[in-house]
Formats: C-alpha cells, sequence, structure tokens
C-alpha cells in the first residue's frame, strides 16, 4: 500500500503511544504526586546515564523499523525511514530530555508520537512519497547546559557549534557539553547543520503547557508562531535608612518604588494584550528594620507582535521613570534611580503557512471547527529555531491546569491519542502534498 | 561649692567630650569613608574583647573620679557619683557596643556625656544633693547577641536573668551571653533589678538617628515617648506557572498581590499619620519565567499612639483580603491566600512628663523655643525599658542626613556640645527638684 489519504483504512494502536510514554519514564521517574505507578514525573538531563538509556532505546525501535539513523556533531539523532522516492525527508521531532522536575509528556510526546506515525506507517505497509526524518533534539531545556534548544540552533546555524560544545553543565562537577557527548556515545559525524543535512519541513507536536485549551474546551491547537519576548533585569536604587525613625516624606523606599513598577507593568502589558511577569526579586540589606536600598528583579514581557512589545517596554519605561522621579499620588518614595539591563530579546516566530494550513487540514480531518483553534506558543521550541530555515508548524494538545515543568504535568490518554492521530494525518497530507508538486 | 542652677559659674571643658568619643572610637574604629583619622564607624559588638577594653577604661575614669562601681548580674555597670544625702541615685545612661556597621555617636554619645557631666562636676567641686549613677548597659544594640535592650529589660524585670544569660552570639561558634559575661570579666553580683538595685529615673542622651531635628532646624529634641510598633511576617500564596503561557485572566501572581499590598500597606499607613517598612521580602520558586508561587515579606508598621497603630493594622489586613480575593480594577491575580503572622508588637511608651518638663526647663536655659521641639523615638532604647519602672526621658541631637547604624553616622561637634550641656542642666535641674521635696 502506498501513501493515501483515505485515513479510515489505518489501523492503529490504541494506547499504545501512552505505554510506550510511561515505558521510558522509567528512566529518570521522579516525584511522585499521586498513588498510581504512572503518577510521577520524570528527571531526565541531556546527555547523563539516563539521557544515553533512552537513546540507546530509541535507536533500536527506530532501527527495528527499518529506518536509517544518522547522528549529528551536537548529538541530534535523525531517524530516517524510507519513502518511495530518494529526496528531502519531511521532518518530524521533539526532545527526550526533562526538566529537573520534569513531567512524562513535555517533548516526550513529540518524539514518541513521531515512533507512533513510524510504527503505524510501517505495520499498515505504508510506503510514503518521500523519507519521514524523526528528530530527537539534544539539550532543549537548557536545564543542565544552560542554553535552550541549543543544538536545534546549531542546526539552523543560529548557534555556533563551538558554542555549543563549550558549553559547561550545571553539574557540581561541571562538564563539557563536547565532553558528555563523546562519553555517552552520541558525538555524530553528521554535519549540525540544514543545509549539510537537510529537512523538507518540521512538524512538532508537544503540550501546550498553558490553560488555554482546556479552558476554552478545544482538542487540538494549530500553532502560528511564538511569542516575542525581552527579558530585562531591572535595578531600583533608593536611600537606606530606619523604618522607625525615617518619616514618610523624607524616604527613598526602593521596594514601595518597585511595587508600583511591577504593578503597572503588569497592567501595561494587559492591556496592550501581552504578558508581563516578574519572577525574580533580591532586595539589599534585606533586614526587618531597613528600607531597601537597592531591588533588583527581573521583568519578561511578551507579545505574539514584535512591534507591540517594543510598544509595551517603551511605556513601561516611560512610567517608570514617572515612578522614580515624580511624586505620583503621594509625597514619599523619591527620587530613585532605575536601570533596565536587557538579558535578551526574542523576535516574534511566524510558523509556515502551508504547513499550519496541512495541521489545520488534519485536526479538521478528526474533529469540529468548535474543538480546534489557532494558537500562539507561549514557550519556545526547537520548532522555532527550524522555522528560521525550514516550512515548520507545530501541534498542541490541552495541559491538565495549564502545568508544566512539574510532575503533576499531564494530559488525558484521550488527548494523547487525539495528537498521534492529528500528526499522523499532517505527515501523510504534507507528504500526498510534496508528491502532487 | 554645692548643687546649683547658677549653670554661667559652671566651667566646662568645650570640644572634650568630642575628644573622649573619638578615644574610645579605637576600640573597633571601621568602615573609613573619609580621609580624616576620626572619619570611620565602629564595631564593638557586646562582650567582645573590644568590649571588655573600653568598659575596663570606663571603670578607671568613673573610679578616678571617686565613683563607686557597682556591676550587676548582667553586665550593667553603675558608677556612682556620691552626693551630698545618702538615697536612691538620679541616673543617667545609655549603650558603649555597637551594631557591627555602626557610627561613632548612637549610645556612645550617651555615656560619654554621662561622663563629662561627672568630670564636669568634680572640676566645679560641684556636690550634688544626691548621687548620680552613670549606666552602661549591656548589649543594647542586640546585635551579637539577638535581644536589643535585653540588660535593661532584665533590670525593668520585663527579661529574665536566665533569658538574657542563656542568649546565644551570632558568632560562627555561638556563645552564650552568660559565658561571654564571665570570660570578660563582667559578671557582677548586683542584682539585675530594679528594685534590688533602684534608680530613682533615667535621663539618656542620644542621637536622633532620624532627619526631623536636621530638616526642622532644631538644635534639641525632647523626647516624650516612642513609637508603637508591629512587626507581621506576611505570606502571599498564588499558582506557579509558565510566564510564556499562562494568559494574564488565569493567573494568581502572588507578586502581583504583593505588589499592591505593599503600596497600599504604605499609603494607608502614611494617611494615618504612621510608617510602614517593607524590609525583607522572598519568593519561590525564583525563575525569571516562572509566575511566583509564594511570596514571603516582613511588614513593619508604627505609630506613637497604640489605638491608631491596632486602626492602620485592621485597615490594612480589610484591604488585603480584598486585594487577595476580589478584582482590583483588573480581573487577574486572584484568588489568592493571604497570612499575617504576628512576630512581635510593642506597645508606645510615654514618659514622664516631669522628666520631660526638665528636660525641656534645661533646653530653654540654653536655646530659643524655635530651636527646641518635642519629639517621639523612632528607635528603641534602654530608656524605653527603665520607663516602665522608674521616671524616665530622653535627649536627641541631630544626626546628619538622619543616619545611623552606618560608619557615616554623625553629629556636628557643636551639637555633640549642645547635648552634654542640656544633659548637665537636665541632672542639676532634677537634683534641685529632689532636694525641694
Amino acid at each position: 500500500m502506498t501513501a493515501s489519504i483515505d485515513f479510515n483504512s489505518i489501523k492503529t494502536q490504541k494506547g499504545r503511544l501512552l505505554e510506550t510514554i510511561h515505558e521510558t519514564a522509567k528512566w529518570g521517574a521522579k516525584g511522585k504526586w499521586g498513588p498510581g505507578e504512572t503518577e510521577t514525573g520524570v528527571c531526565r538531563l541531556a546527555l547523563t546515564d539516563l539521557d544515553k538509556k533512552v537513546r540507546d532505546w530509541f535507536v533500536e525501535q527506530v532501527t527495528d523499523l527499518g529506518c536509517q539513523v544518522k547522528v549529528d556533531q551536537v548529538g541530534n539523532i535523525f531517524a530516517i525511514f524510507p519513502g518511495q522516492n530518494e529526496g528531502v525527508p519531511t521532518g518530524i521531532g521533539s526532545h527526550l530530555d526533562t526538566q529537573p522536575t520534569g513531567g512524562r509528556y513535555d517533548g516526550v510526546l513529540g518524539v514518541l508520537s513521531g515512533l507512533e506515525v513510524l510504527r503505524t506507517l510501517k505495520e499498515n505497509d505504508i510506503v510514503p512519497h518521500y523519507p519521514i526524518a524523526l528528530v530527537n533534539w539534544t539539550n532543549e531545556e537548557g536545564a543542565r547546559f544552560p542554553m535552550s534548544m541549543v543544538a536545534s540552533g546549531v542546526w539552523a546555524e543560529a548557534i555556533s557549534l563551538q558554542t555549543c560544545l563549550d558549553l559547561e553543565s550545571f553539574d557540581d562537577v561541571p562538564r563539557k557539553f563536547g565532553d558528555e557527548l563523546k562519553r555517552i556515545g552520541y558525538a555524530g559525524e553528521t554535519p549540525a547543520s540544514y543545509h549539510a543535512n537537510p529537512l523538507a519541513c518540521h512538524f512538532e507536536i508537544h503540550i501546550e503547557q498553558g490553560p488555554i485549551l482546556e479552558n476554552e474546551q478545544k482538542k487540538i491547537g494549530v500553532v502560528v508562531g511564538g511569542q516575542a519576548f525581552e527579558w530585562n533585569m531591572v535595578t531600583v536604587r533608593g536611600k537606606s535608612s530606619h523604618s522607625g525613625t525615617t518619616p514618610m516624606n523624607t524616604r527613598s523606599d526602593s521596594l514601595l518604588a518597585t511595587s508600583r513598577i511591577i504593578t503597572m507593568a503588569i497592567e501595561t502589558a494587559e492591556e496592550h494584550g501581552g504578558l508581563a511577569t516578574v519572577g525574580t526579586l533580591s532586595l539589599e540589606p534585606s533586614s526587618v528594620n531597613v528600607i531597601p536600598l537597592e531591588v533588583k528583579f527581573t521583568l519578561d514581557v511578551r507579545h505574539v507582535e514584535d512591534a507591540q512589545l517594543a510598544k509595551i517596554m517603551n511605556v513601561i519605561k516611560k512610567k517608570t521613570e514617572e515612578i522614580a522621579t515624580t511624586s505620583i499620588n503621594t509625597k514619599y518614595a523619591k527620587p530613585l534611580s532605575v536601570t533596565f539591563d536587557n538579558i535578551t530579546t526574542s523576535k516574534a516566530v511566524k510558523f509556515n503557512q502551508t504547513n499550519i494550513d496541512t495541521v489545520k487540514k488534519a485536526a479538521l480531518s478528526l474533529f469540529d471547527e468548535s474543538q480546534v483553534r489557532e494558537i500562539v506558543s507561549g514557550a519556545g521550541h526547537d520548532s522555532c529555531f527550524t522555522s528560521t530555515r525550514i516550512p515548520t508548524s507545530m501541534i498542541f494538545i490541552p495541559s491538565k491546569d495549564g502545568l508544566s515543568h512539574t510532575p503533576e504535568e499531564h494530559s488525558s490518554p484521550e488527548d494523547v491519542e487525539n495528537g498521534f492521530q492529528v500528526l499522523l494525518r499532517t505527515v501523510l497530507i504534507y507528504d500526498e502534498m510534496r508528491a502532487k508538486k
């Protein structure tokens, strides 16, 4: 049987994907949150012994399916399922590494859904028009080596090979990315490069990691891109003095100014349809009866449009200046100095319209329009890097309570199955489309 | 010559008090802030070798003046300058210990101004009607042994002897108060008790440690009491989630709620004529792209009236509940849980009217009414404990920029001299009044 769009004739093994997810969770199961055997998270940091075990298992599985396996210079594994024609493979992929307090689904769902696609094709004797490459990207989380999505970044030639290989781990005795890659046997020879080792496109299925699909009772999110974001370290410096002896009208309370800035920044982002979060904050000198001299906090601001993000940041900086230098409603907390130090700015990602349409078509072949929704990814993914070089899009399934990066991270068995079905159909529709060109 | 109110006939040694202050600063000089030899602070923690040195020097000085020296069970030194009559001594005192980042004046000014009073009486052959006890209270700062004003507290029988002796120091190898007292030779046998070792009254001269006198160009503050204050640990608990994937209207951002609470609490205190300060704040989990789950901060609220302090706290708690449980202006940041855990509540201190009038009379014998001001102490002092048992009041001199607990703490030579003159006259007026009873 050749690839075809008669989806109803394809037999799938319902529940097998979830079983596979739970099977691989044995390599790193951690963080028990319920009585059931599968009610734990997973801690499987990149290039550790546990990562080696799941990689070895993965290579064995795809080899059994007849795939050719290529490992590139940063440990990305490309499992090439043969097609009827030679040609650049259709890419699907995600990552098998996790956060230290990771769940069972983040990343893992994407790689194992891809494996389930290959298994299904094999069992149904479907040979696609073109090869399919199932990719396991290295160190997506940036949890052990502090650069998220670094290996898809090298592949996309956005990050240099050497930068990646020289990354030092957060271990007590820090180890280099390149050394750990060799130690576990995944320092491959395939060039880590989108043009030396190309993919025709990239599809990635992932948990949403947010509450939108669940709240709106949607089954599938068709991901159209990723938000722009900017991180700043904000330093507010006032005057330290005794809490009992300093009248209000002579204070320069850096924490009072900070409190106003935080409230204003979050309200400003919200008014413009963006997001703002202060996730870290520290103050000096930190004593109950001393007015803080200096507060430092990180400000994470996001918007789906680059221009809107820039506008929000402008408003926040302008209003911060007003809070710091003039009296706002009250006569105290002035004047202070406030500085913004940019940590990182990431442009908005726009996925390829053809790929978005393909995912949508696949989703609508299974569900009503009311059950499918376009969505913008709030988090970064390997697809954000692949999208800079090749047509890319993503599929989201609901996350229970919007939780992720925690052992309780959960998606229902039904949602896991739905996601796989959409991925399978997406790949086959895209393959058919390539053949017709 | 006997004690008299002909102040103009008394010869004083202008500048000697300041010289003495600088002389004793050699035991602990630290924190250079200017080119001059005296431009450092002092670090002389209670019951250290440095404290022993300044105590030994102090005992030598007062013994030379003909004082009888008594050391009580918590190391308080009572130097009794004889009077014409037997009787309970008129007390003056303060403390020779400092903060780790202390200046040259906090506490030291009070003890050495008392010494200068005794020197002046001696040189002028003035024998007061009643004895004068100059007191060096132990560990006022609570910086080495974590209980401020503990030794005057034991003397006032507000704190038990054993509690004090068992206090453990903040040293790397903690040491007990009682053991250190023995080690430096200041574990005396005089009962630490206001009725076994009484004083007729207590006058204390101190730097203001705030900016009021300086800002209003006053020479002398006549201290009428101490503020009431309440410290709480406030815990705000929301929901932790990803900063990029969590829409604003589904967040329970504990730091946003905290920012609103801090602003509201400070504004509420100010509206009621009180003070509010948040001096410490910590949050979990503390990651740039994670909405904080929990924030803990200390809230220090003060007012000169107990009833007003209670009212402010009620308003703050009520408004906090509103912020935590309902939408205020925006639709996010709800609902959260907020708890207030009381750390300490300290009642307002009212000094004795006769003592206040005595200080005022002394001050007005030297300065215009426009140069003298009644003031409430923002900080705690040994006089707060003595005032619970004996007639007490205090004299403040201006603090440059309101600074204290920092090496730059400064009062001008003129202000130091003024303070001493007011203390001298206060003691003589009070002594005369006792004789006339």
